[in-house]
C-alpha cells in the first residue's frame, strides 16, 4: 500500500483487482474491469485510507469533500454528462464496500442527482415519467435514511393519503424534501454536490455505527481497515426497448458445465429481478433479441472467468444497445459444480492446483461423500433440530441401545431416538442408520460419538417429546410415532421426516479424489483423526490421514466384557483390589493398542490415559445399582455408597482426566504397560517400529504433569529396559485447561508435544457446559450475542487468544514443540485456517471429516503463503 | 544494586543491612551487625550475582573461585587465623541464603577446614577429641552429601561395624574419605582451599536443583534471583568452661513483655540446643555466671531491637570468656505480643505507624478478635476438619436447619451439623453458634456462608459419619454423637471437641483498635464488606468497612416468606405471569435496599443481579415437590418436569448470572426497578445522594454485557425521568469468567467497572469445581503439586495472570477504571498484597475479616511503596 501513499481517490482506469485492500471488493473487481477494456460506467472510488484517517482525525472529512468536488469534476468531463445537464444529465450511485464482506452493513445510496429539474429532464429522455419520479423519490429516502437516521416508515407514513397514480406520485418529492427539512434546514433539492459530499461522509461514518463494529468484532475483522467509497454513473436498463438489465454467471452454478447461463430482462433495471415483480427471461432470449450484445456479453464473462480464474457472477446492463457491466465477483457454487469446474479448468491448463483448491468450499465437501436423499421426491417434516452429523438416514425407531443393537442384527435399519446419549449407549449408536436426540448441542455426546461413526445424527430437537417408557414420542406437529415405525434424517439440514425416504449412497467423484490429491501436495500441516478402536484406525488409513491424533482409551472400556473389571477396579477398597482388576483390563488394553499399531504401521498414534470421571463407568438408577450388585456378588448398599461418593456436582470440572492418575498410579501404571507392551510385540511382528505417543489430559500445573510423567516413565523405561528394546516415545499433555495455556512455557519443559483440547478449553474459557448450553446458546444466536456456536467453530478472540498464547509460551521453552488440536474444532474450515495460522503441526477430526480438513488445511495454507507447492 | 555492579564478594565489613537483595538475609544482617560494632565472627559473603552470572555463563565460576582464594587470604589476615595453622587454626562454615526465604533448599557445610592434620590442633586446643572427631566426621558427611549428593545412608552404612568409641571414631574419617575418593578420586583432604571452593559451586549449583526451582514455581519467587553464599569464621561454645550458646529474644515473643527471653548452654555448641540432648537454662543463669557477658547481651539486644525497630531473634556464642553473635533476625511474635510490642515501642517513640503495622501479621489477627477456647482446660479431640471459619463455639448438635433454629429460638446454644448445607439451610446457619460439615472445602457454602455470619465453622471433616435421618454421627474414634448432645467446635484449627470446651469472647484490645487506625492512615486501597442484608450492612458500618463491594441479591430471596414469589417466578409459564411473580417481589427487594442506602449513608454500594441457576430455588426431593405442589396448588407432574428441566449436569457452567437476563429480561427489570426507586426513596428520606452501582454477573462476550445493560438503563432511565431525579449510577460487570478478563479491552467499553470474582475465574482457570476439588485436592497438597488451596489464597501464576491482563486491558479502553475483588480472596493477606500490586482499587471480604484486610492492605502499601502517610 505504500505506493499510494498520498492518493485518496482513484478514478477507476487507476485502480486494479490487487487493491482490494483500499478499494474494496466491489471498487477494485471494476477498476480491473475497466484495465480489461470492458465497458463498466465511469466512475471513481474513494479509497478505504479515507475512512481510516477521518476517525484518526475527524476534521480529515474537509479533504474528502474537496476531493470529491475535484474527482465528481473528473467524472463529468470523462462522461461528456454533467449533473442537471438538460442532454446528458449524470446520475450517480454512492456504494460502501471493504475489502472483506460485510453484508448488511452496506450503505448504498442511488440516483444521485435526481432533483425536480432533472428528473423532468429524466422523464423526458426516458418517456417514463413514473420510472424518473419512482427514482426521484427513491433517492429521497435512501438519502433521507442514510444520512440523516429517519426510518423509511416516517416517508411511507407521509404518503398514507396521496392517491397512487401518476399525479400523487408528482406530488411525494416536496413531501419527502420537507421531512428532511425538518432534519436538516439547510438541505438543498438543486445542491447535487452538497448532496453528494454529504452521502459520502454518512456512508464513511456507517463503518464506525455500533452494528457494524459489533458484526466486526463478532466476525473478527479489525476495526481499522475501514470502507472504501465507490461513486459510479448510472446507467438505465429501461431507458428504451433496445434496453435491459440481467445477470449472467460464466459457468453453470449448479453443475459446472461450461456453458454461459443467466437470466435478462429487457427496458427493465436491477431492483425489477431482485424483487420479483417481472419473471426474468433465459438468457438464450438475449442471443435472439440481440446476437451482438450476446457475443460481448459472453466474451467478456470468458475474458473475466480466465482472468479472475472462477466463474463469474456478472451483472450487466444495456443502455439503449449499449453493454455495460456493472459488477463482477467469484460466483457461489454448488459443492458438485465447484469440484467440476475446478478440475475443467484445471485440465484445460486455465488454472492452477492451488486456485482449483481455493474454489472449494470445504464445508459443503462433507456433502458430497454421505448418503443423500435422491431428488424429486415428496416428503413430510415432522420435526427440526440441530444438524449434528451429517449424512442422510432411514430407519425404524428404537428408544434404547439394547433394541436398537439386537434389531440392527436382524438386518433392520434402525433409528435410535433418545433424550439424550450416554457412554453405554455407544453399541446402540454404532449399530444405528442414525440418531435423533431431543436434548443435547453440536457437541453433545450423541453428536460426537454420531459424526465419529459417520452416523448421521439431529440432536436438541426440541420439536419432540419423547416417552422412553412407553416407547413412542410426539412431534409438535402432532406426529406421534412408535416403536419401529419409519422416520428419515436429514442430518445437513437437521430434519426429521415422516416413513421412508429414499437415500442414495455416497458419490467420491473421481474429481473429489483429484481435489484431495492437489490438497495432499499444497497443505504444510498434518491431518489426523480422532480414532479409539482398530476399526477405526482402519478407517483412517482409508481415508487417508497421517495418522491418529486422539485415541481415546476409555472408550475401550464400554464395552459389554470389559465394563465388568473396570467396574471391579473402581469399586476396589485397597490397591491389591484395584490391581487385580487392572490385571484383567491389561490384556484387553494391550490387544487393542497392538492391532492399532500394527494398522498404523508406524505413523503416527497418540493415546491419551483415561479422561472420564470413574462414575461414567457405574450404573445411575437404583435397579441398575441393585443388579449390578448381584451381578458382582457385592453389597449393593455398598455399591450405591461408592456410586453417591463418586457422584460430582460439576463432573466437568471434577475428579477426572489426570487427577484420577494422581491418586490411582496404579491405572496409570497399567495403561503405560499395556501401550509400551503393546508396541514392542506390534515391532516384533511388523518389524516396522511404531510411533508411540502418551498423552496426559486435563494436566493445569507444571508439578501435576511432573508427577503423572515420573509414573509412566518409570513403568515405561523399565519394561523397554527389560525388552532390551529401543524403543522411543513421547509424553505429551493435552492443553484444555485455561491455566495450561497460560503457564505453557512452564508445562513445555516436561511436555514434548502439546495437544490443544479445545472441546473443554472452550467450556472453561467460556464457563459454558456443553451439555447445558443447549438451554440458552439459541437464545444467544437469536439476539446476535453470538455468531458462531463455539464448540463448532473456535472461538478466535477469546479461546484463540489463549491457545496462541500457549504456542508461543511453550515454543519459548521448547522451540521445535510439536501442537496439534485433537477437539471437534479439528475438522472445522475456520478452525483449521486459525490453527494454520497460529503454527500448530497438525489437526485431528473425525474420519469423516478428514478431506473436508485436508482441503480446508491447503486452502489456508496457499492464504497464509505456506503452500508446499509454493515452497518448491 | 548498580553501585555494586563490578563487586562480587562482600567482607563483613563492606555490607549492610539493605544489600539484602545480593548478600541474602543473613549475610546482610551479618553485615549490619558488624557496621554496629558488634561482635560477630569474621566472614565474606559472595553476592547473588555469582549465581546469576554462573546460570547465564558457566564459565565464570573460574572467577567465582579466583575470588574465594582472593578473599580467603583476606579473610585469615583479618582474623591471625591460618587453615591448618598449629596455634590458629581456621575453621569455616559455607551456608547459602537468598533474598528471599527458602527455608528446606538452605544448604550448609560446617566445620570446613578440618583434615587429619588440624583435627588433632582442634582437639589439643579443646581437649576435646571426641569433640573434633565428630566435627570433622560431620564435614566429611555434610561435604560428601552437598558436593557429591551422596546420601546420609551411604555414610552411616560404612560405619556399621565400626565401635561406638573414641578409638572408632578416630577410624572414621579415613573411611569416609575413602567413600568420597569414589565418587572424585581428585579429593585431597589436605587441600582446604580445593574444598572451600568446591563447597561454593555447590551451594551455588544448588539454586537451580530441581527442588528448589520447584519451590520458587509454587512460591512465585524469581528464578533470577541467585542465591548469596556466606564464608564464616567457626567460633566454638564447647571451647571450655567459659565458653557458651543460646539464643535469645530481646522481648518476650509470648506477650511481648519488655524484658530479655532466652535460653543458654555453658560448654555446648548450638546443635546441643537444637537436638534437645541437653536442657538449656534460661537466661538468668548467664547473669549470674558471666554478669559481664549478661549485660553486654542485653546491650546488644536493645542495640539491635532499637536499630532493627523489631524484636530480635539472636543467635550467640562464647568462645572463652569472649562473646560472639552468630545471627539475628527478626522474631515471631504471638499475635498478642506483636500488638503490644508494636504498640509500646511506637509509644516509645522507637518505631513509626508504618513499622508497628509491618510487625503485625494479617492472617493472626483474626485470632484477636473472635471468641477462643479459655486456657488451662482439658479436652476430647474426636475429629478434623478444615478450619473454615475463625472461631470456638459450643452448643447442642442439630442436622436440620429447622430444628437448629427453633432450639436456638428457645436459647439453646447449637451447632448445626451436616453433610453439607445448601442456600435454604441458611436461617439454620444464622441460629446456630456453629457448623460442622462432613464434606465441602474452604470455599463450600457452608464455608462462606459461616464465614460471612461470623459463625465458627469445621467443614469437610471426613472424620465424621452423619446418619441424618436418625440424627447422629459417628467419629473415627468411635464416638457417637446423638442430636442435643454437647460438642466444640474450633473454627481456627478445623478440631471438633466432645462436650462443653469454656469459651471467653473476643477481646478486641486498644491495642488492636489503635493498629487498625494506622492501618486506614497508611492503606492505599478500600476495604468494603460483602453484605446483603440490612443486617449486614449495619455490620459492615461497626466494623469500619469504606462500603458494601458486593450485595448478592440472591440472599434475599431464600427467606420463607420470599422464596414462594420466587418459585412462582420460576415455574411461569408466560411473561405476564413471571411479572405477576416478580411484582410480588418487588417491594421486598425496594424495602431491603432502601434499608441498605439508608444504613450505608451515601457509602459505596454494589449490588449484582441475580446469579445461582433457577432450580436452586427448587425443592430437589420427590417429596418435597410434592408438598410445594400442593402449597403452590399446582400440578406435580408439572412441577416435577420444571424441575427436571432445570437440572443441569455442570451448574457452575450453566443457566445463571446474566444468562438469566438474556432470556427472561423482566427479572432485571424486577431488580433494577427496585434498586432505583430503593434509591429514589433514600435521597426523599435521608436527603444523602446513594452510590448506586449495579452489577451484571457471569459476562463472558461484550454484545451480551450491551443486550443486559440496555435493560437496566432503559428502566433505570425511566423511572429517573419519571421522577425529574439527578440520580446517578453505574453499571459495571464481574469479571469471573477467563474469556472476559483476556476480552477486557472490548468489555471495558461499557463496564463502568470490574469486580473480580475470584472464586469462579479459580474455579474455571484451573478447572476445578470448588464443590468437587476436594475430593482430590487434598492429595495434590500431600503431594506438593499445589502448596496453596486456590480458592483460599489467589493463584498469582494463573488466576492472577488473567487478573493482571484484564486490569491492563481494561485501563487500556477505560483508564480509570475501577477493579476491586468481591471473591472469598478479598479476606486473604497474600491475596490483598497481590491486589493492591496490580492495581486494585479496593477488596470487598465478608464482615468479620474487615481487620485482616485493613492490616494487610496497609502492609502492601508499605511494602508498594504506596503508604499514604509516606505520600504526604
Amino acid at each position: 500500500m505504500n505506493k499510494y501513499n498520498d492518493k485518496y481517490v482513484f478514478m477507476f482506469d487507476e485502480g486494479s483487482a490487487d487493491m482490494r485492500e483500499i478499494l474494496g471488493g466491489k471498487g477494485a473487481n471494476l477498476a480491473e474491469m475497466k484495465k480489461l477494456s470492458i465497458n463498466v460506467p465511469e466512475g471513481f472510488t474513494l479509497s478505504s485510507k479515507c475512512c481510516v484517517r477521518y476517525f484518526e482525525y475527524p476534521a480529515f472529512m474537509h479533504n474528502v469533500h474537496y476531493l470529491v468536488e475535484e474527482y465528481i469534476e473528473k467524472l463529468q468531463q470523462k462522461t461528456g454528462k454533467k449533473f442537471n445537464d438538460e442532454k446528458n444529465p449524470l446520475f450517480v450511485s454512492v456504494r460502501s464496500g471493504a475489502a472483506v464482506s460485510m453484508p448488511g452493513m452496506m450503505d448504498t445510496i442511488l440516483n444521485l442527482g435526481l432533483n425536480k429539474k432533472s428528473v423532468e429532464i429524466l422523464a423526458k429522455i426516458t418517456s417514463n415519467p413514473e420510472f424518473a419520479y419512482e427514482s426521484y423519490c427513491r433517492f429521497l429516502k435512501m438519502f433521507g435514511n442514510i444520512v440523516y437516521g429517519m426510518s423509511y416508515e416516517q416517508f411511507n407514513l407521509a404518503k398514507r393519503d396521496i392517491p397512487d397514480n401518476l399525479e400523487g406520485l408528482k406530488k411525494l418529492p416536496d413531501i419527502y424534501i420537507n421531512l428532511i427539512k425538518q432534519k436538516d434546514r439547510s438541505f438543498n433539492d438543486e445542491n447535487t454536490v452538497d448532496q453528494l459530499k454529504k452521502a459520502v461522509s454518512a456512508v464513511i461514518k456507517s463503518w464506525n455505527n455500533s452494528r457494524a463494529k459489533s458484526y466486526r468484532r463478532i466476525n473478527n475483522i479489525p476495526d481499522n481497515l475501514g470502507t472504501a467509497v465507490t461513486v459510479q454513473e448510472m446507467v438505465f436498463g429501461n431507458f428504451n426497448d433496445q434496453s435491459g438489465t440481467g445477470i449472467l454467471f460464466s459457468r453453470s452454478p449448479a453443475n459446472g458445465e461450461n456453458e454461459i447461463f443467466g437470466e435478462v430482462l429487457f427496458n427493465a433495471q436491477g431492483e425489477d429481478i431482485v424483487d420479483g415483480s417481472r419473471t426474468p427471461l433465459k438468457i438464450a432470449e438475449l442471443k435472439s433479441k440481440m446476437p451482438k450484445i450476446y457475443d460481448e456479453l459472453k466474451t467478456i464473462a470468458t475474458k473475466l472467468e480466465s482472468h479472475f480464474k472462477h466463474v463469474q457472477d456478472i451483472e450487466f446492463t444495456i443502455e439503449n444497445s449499449k453493454l455495460f457491466i456493472l459488477q463482477t465477483r467469484n460466483a457461489k457454487l454448488t459443492p458438485d459444480a465447484a469440484l467440476n469446474v475446478a478440475v475443467d479448468m484445471y485440465d484445460s491448463g486455465d488454472i492452477s492446483k492451488e486456485d482449483v483448491l481455493m474454489m472449494q468450499n470445504p464445508n459443503n465437501i462433507t456433502a458430497l461423500f454421505f448418503p443423500r436423499f435422491k431428488e424429486n421426491q415428496e416428503f413430510t417434516l415432522i420435526a427440526k433440530g440441530l444438524p449434528a452429523a451429517p449424512g442422510a438416514a432411514r430407519g425404524k425407531v428404537y428408544f434404547d441401545a439394547e433394541s436398537a443393537k439386537s434389531n440392527a442384527e436382524k438386518g433392520e435399519d434402525v433409528i435410535l431416538v433418545r433424550t439424550e446419549t450416554s457412554p453405554e449407549d455407544i453399541d446402540g449408536i454404532f449399530s444405528s442408520r442414525g440418531i435423533l436426540t431431543a436434548k443435547g448441542g453440536m457437541t453433545s455426546h450423541a453428536a460426537v460419538v454420531a459424526r465419529g461413526f459417520g452416523r448421521c445424527c439431529v440432536a436438541g430437537s426440541s420439536d419432540i417429546t419423547i416417552n422412553e417408557k412407553e416407547k413412542f414420542f410426539v412431534t409438535k406437529s402432532n406426529h406421534i410415532i412408535h416403536e419401529g415405525e419409519w422416520i428419515s434424517l436429514d442430518g445437513m439440514k437437521g430434519e426429521v421426516y415422516l416413513g421412508k425416504v429414499e437415500t442414495e449412497p455416497a458419490k467420491i467423484s473421481d474429481n473429489l479424489r483429484k481435489v484431495i490429491k492437489f490438497a495432499d501436495e499444497v497443505r504444510n500441516i498434518g491431518v489426523m483423526v480422532n480414532a479409539d478402536t482398530p476399526a477405526a484406525a482402519r478407517q483412517a488409513i482409508e481415508f487417508g490421514a497421517d495418522g491418529i491424533g486422539l485415541c481415546r482409551t476409555e472408550h475401550m472400556f464400554f464395552d459389554e466384557d470389559r465394563i465388568m473389571p473396570m467396574r471391579e477396579m473402581i469399586i476396589a477398597k485397597t490397591p491389591e483390589e484395584r490391581k487385580l482388576a487392572l490385571d484383567k483390563l491389561i490384556p484387553m488394553q494391550r490387544n487393542d493398542f497392538k492391532q492399532m499399531y500394527d494398522i498404523m504401521k508406524g505413523m503416527h498414534l497418540t493415546i491419551r490415559l483415561l479422561d472420564p470421571p470413574l462414575h461414567e463407568f457405574l450404573p445411575k438408577t437404583e435397579a441398575e445399582i441393585a443388579e449390578l450388585a448381584k451381578d458382582m456378588n457385592i453389597d449393593e448398599k455398598d455399591l450405591k455408597n461408592t456410586v453417591v461418593s463418586l457422584k460430582e456436582v460439576n463432573p466437568m470440572l471434577g475428579y477426572r482426566g489426570c487427577r484420577l492418575a494422581v491418586k490411582y498410579k496404579e491405572i496409570a501404571e497399567m495403561q503405560t504397560r499395556a501401550i509400551i507392551e503393546a508396541a514392542l510385540r506390534s515391532f516384533e511382528d511388523t518389524k516396522i517400529m511404531p510411533d508411540v505417543e502418551i498423552m496426559i489430559p486435563l494436566i493445569s500445573e507444571l508439578e501435576e504433569l511432573k508427577f503423572v510423567k515420573n509414573i509412566v516413565k518409570t513403568t515405561a523405561d523399565e519394561i523397554i529396559k527389560n525388552h532390551n528394546s529401543n524403543l522411543k516415545y513421547k509424553i505429551g499433555t493435552m492443553i484444555e485447561i485455561p491455566r495450561a495455556a497460560l503457564l505453557s512455557d512452564e508445562i513445555a519443559e516436561e511436555s514434548e508435544f502439546f495437544s490443544f483440547g479445545t472441546n473443554d478449553l472452550t467450556q472453561m474459557t467460556f464457563g459454558f457446559s456443553r451439555d447445558d448450553a443447549g438451554k440458552f446458546l439459541f437464545d444467544y444466536y437469536d439476539k446476535g450475542l453470538l455468531k458462531d456456536d463455539p464448540f463448532q467453530t473456535i472461538d478466535q478472540r477469546g479461546v484463540g487468544k489463549l491457545m496462541e498464547t500457549a504456542v508461543t509460551l511453550g515454543r519459548k521453552t521448547r522451540p521445535n514443540l510439536q501442537c496439534g488440536i485433537c477437539g471437534e474444532h479439528g475438522g472445522d474450515p475456520r478452525s483449521i485456517e486459525f490453527c494454520n495460522k497460529i503454527g500448530l503441526n497438525y489437526v485431528s477430526c473425525s474420519p469423516f471429516r478428514v478431506y473436508v480438513a485436508k482441503i480446508s488445511a491447503a486452502v489456508s495454507a496457499i492464504k497464509l503463503g505456506k503452500s508446499k507447492l509454493q515452497k518448491r
